[in-house]
């Protein structure tokens, strides 16, 4: 989770959403990505769906059942869609997410039967940092 | 839809999951694709991903709020949501998938708050060629 929150940290000084992930395999960090849908843009381009491409290409596997994912925040739908197809064992995240999350909120993706892969899910560790990054990167957006 | 239904036709002699996506923008197809998550492995390569990555690159905007999609099946959670990212104004789709759509069925993403954007959806054009498409590929398979 630091080297997400690291990333994260990195992402707001481009000016993208500070959103980071990584995909780990036995407690080594195959992939990390931080949110970047702008240049060039991409609406798909969360730190999710980042990581998961990287870590499937990196491995040569569109199935990580082996790894598990950080993110600083909550997955949204789409996120947690592609977390699913990827087969990721274990889902950590740091803040949730009322507002846009699909796991603990909104559509739940995991808890249909449509789900066909649900990973274990735990939350909160690193929550504070997570949360104050967004905090002061849309505070900084509005002055 | 005709070239969405064709583009999947392809991507089953591929060996990929006969399911294809197009963006329209005022009449004119921006981009076409279809599933492709084994080479490379990308467990987020649905072809409405694709599609839309296409689209936004070749526009230079991650938001496609005068765009369309066509798809011939029912987009999963991972894709509803992206087509909500992406800011699609009209979602059409060929057949319904109860085992694995999130917008009839399942996850219902679009139905939640957190789902910032919804689109216009409509089903049911070409449904019959989609679902032929999907079940030939899995008997073949099983075969």
């Amino acid at each position: 989770m630091r080297r997400a929150l690291d990333a994260a940290r990195d992402a707001a000084a481009k000016g993208e959403v500070p959103v980071a992930a990584a995909v780990v395999l036995r407690g080594e960090v195959v992939a990390v990505a931080a949110n970047a849908t702008r240049s060039p843009p991409d609406p798909t381009g969360h730190a999710e769906i980042r990581a998961l491409r990287m870590a499937a290409q990196k491995l040569g596997d569109e199935r990580l059942s082996a790894c598990d994912l950080y993110v600083t925040l909550e997955p949204c739908a789409m996120c947690a869609g592609a977390i699913s197809h990827a087969r990721i064992a274990r889902l950590y995240y740091a803040a949730s997410d009322p507002k846009g999350g699909a796991v603990e909120h909104g559509a739940r993706v995991f808890e249909h039967p449509q789900s066909l892969h649900r990973p274990e899910v735990y939350s909160g560790m690193g929550e504070e940092e997570a949360a104050q990054l967004l905090r002061d990167f849309f505070a900084d957006r509005r002055k």
